[in-house]
């Protein structure tokens, strides 16, 4: 065998990028208590898994709707929008991608807040594309007006914002969009536990463009399925530039499922806001500061334990969560909400390390 | 909703690309016949069924491994490589998109064949990546000294190639690259149905990359699986450039079965090559010209009747078969395999067509 394990063929801007930092996920090391990638800790509808079952058979061998037709209409009546306004992508991050590769001109710059989803600045660099951050004021809120500063070819916010959970509101939103010309994403990834979707201000603003995940709220992580909403024409650039055949035919049959089965969504969404407030409220009473959040996770912090011991500590004790390197965030932990039984077991834990 | 059926807001990259065409989807045609796409007649193996629908249940919830460890291994196994000369795309689509944002400078070339497929060059455009096509010879071989006449950053070379079906030899690929210093990508999506992979050359040479898909061979063009084979310096890159969660669960799961169900491959396989046998000798006897094959497609002629004829009358007695419009292609067209009664019924109507 050649000796290749070298960078020689990769290009400067593959060479120089930094490489993104999923969080953990522990292959084998199934005694975990995961609450490190906010994951839904309830299994999808049963609906999407018989839908998926029924798509598992001699159809395969065809190739998928290119244009996820049937996707995007049962998205666009859930939303109250029109499939022409309507894209699919292989999770968010694919949308993510194609928004950095064909809607960016090369001198553009993008703007990210800080902290937020660290997965921005790692495709921006992979795609050549310069950007800049807007810290966030001291409570986590969005600096929308700092955003204004500069004519930004495109600002990323994400509402609730990961990893702060917290949230703009529609108002904000609105206000932004009236003074800014580039494009705006809000990334809604968290938006369904809470509400109050910006996806509403579409046909108001052509250059806003609303992203949402089935990941989380949907407890399908694992089939990738990601949305954005937009303009009729922003949606036939995604459609353009994506690859031909993004979304598999078992995708597509378990998100149409799951868009249907809008009373299991609902129930699935309260257990989770009702763990989250129980776990807000455990963690306050240990002394924890907590930041308040629209998003199944937290972002929290002690004031006498350092965030990477509680990290170090709880996964000597087989929980995960996340804590991140950086300035500002690497004073805290951020915790997916789980079952009830998880919380329980990570409350019992953090009490014994803060000695509460 | 605001007038936004334009191209406003895509960079010149993307409103300059070409848009790649792909065949045909008829959605809520079920009465044709389709041979249009190269997909697989036949079902694909209960295994991956099986797989799938086992698959499906709560741990869709979860993230998919990002790196896809288990498909790599059995991939690897299966064709005596290691598993960090193996990456898996989403489809063999993603890997070129791949291949051409990370391995090649912004200064560099690419180079294909012509008649070749044609989302290289789409991609290509939609990457900002210069290219040049070098001709097949007449008789739809590849001219690989023709590439070494300049330094091209990348040469893509299909084989079998699409829509041709004609083959490069390991012997061919392995003289040209004794010469050649860029990368080349030998994409083999039709390699299965008569064996001679290129893939036992990536230990000697670090500047070659092997793609193969599981559309065709496997009858899964519905799942989106292509892997590709290289050096681990180029599969590390890959790795790196992807998006971080790019293959799903339900993929990995099926995928992997069908790797492991060699004997039902096997005999998939041997009954598409017994029907295009059967299809090569029936178009001859109707006095077609038809280019030799490795491929599950025949890309074939008519002395008297116009290709673009024979494709319109075809589609209107209920049967897709490919037609493209440009330079030399416009001559043929390309017919994948399908069943023996579809053959059999393709055949009544091309006699027809011809007066044979």
């Amino acid at each position: 065998m050649a000796k290749s394990n070298d960078t020689k063929y990769w290009n400067t801007r593959l060479r120089e990028a930094a490489e993104y930092q999923p969080g953990e996920q522990p292959q084998g090391l199934e005694g975990y208590i995961k609450l490190n990638t906010n994951e839904n800790p309830f299994p999808p509808s049963r609906a999407v898994v018989e839908a998926i079952q029924a798509a598992a058979g001699d159809a395969l061998k065809r190739y998928p709707d290119p244009a996820a037709r049937e996707l995007r209409k049962a998205y666009a009546a859930a939303k109250g929008i029109d499939p022409e306004n309507v894209f699919v992508g292989n999770g968010s991050d694919e949308i993510f991608t194609l928004l950095f590769r064909g809607f960016i001109e090369p001198d553009g710059v993008a703007a990210f807040g800080y902290p937020s989803y660290s997965l921005y600045s790692t495709l921006a660099e992979m795609n050549g594309i310069r950007y800049e951050t807007v810290p966030l004021n001291r409570d986590f809120s969005y600096n929308l007006p700092g955003f204004s500063k500069k004519k930004y070819a495109m600002v990323i916010i994400a509402s609730p914002n990961n990893p702060t959970g917290t949230y703009c509101e529609v108002g904000e939103i609105r206000s932004f969009l009236g003074k800014f010309k580039g494009l705006l994403v809000v990334d809604e990834a968290y938006i369904d536990f809470y509400g109050g979707s910006s996806i509403k201000l579409i046909g108001e603003f052509e250059n806003l463009i609303v992203t949402q995940s089935m990941s989380k709220s949907y407890s399908l992580a694992g089939l990738r399925i990601g949305f954005a909403a937009a303009g009729a024409g922003i949606i036939r650039g995604l459609m353009k530039i994506k690859d031909s055949y993004n979304i598999d035919r078992l995708a597509i049959a378990g998100a149409i499922a799951a868009l249907k089965d809008t009373r299991g969504f609902a129930y699935n969404n309260e257990m989770v806001v009702s763990n989250k407030e129980y776990l807000e409220e455990s963690l306050k009473a240990l002394g924890f500061e907590v930041v308040p959040s629209r998003a199944n996770f937290v972002f929290t912090r002690h004031p006498s334990v350092a965030a990477a011991e509680i990290y170090r500590l709880l996964k000597e004790k087989m929980i995960l969560v996340r804590y991140f390197s950086g300035p500002v965030q690497s004073e805290y932990v951020r915790i997916s909400v789980g079952t009830m039984m998880e919380m329980k077991r990570l409350v019992k834990e953090l009490a014994a390390i803060t000695g509460a």
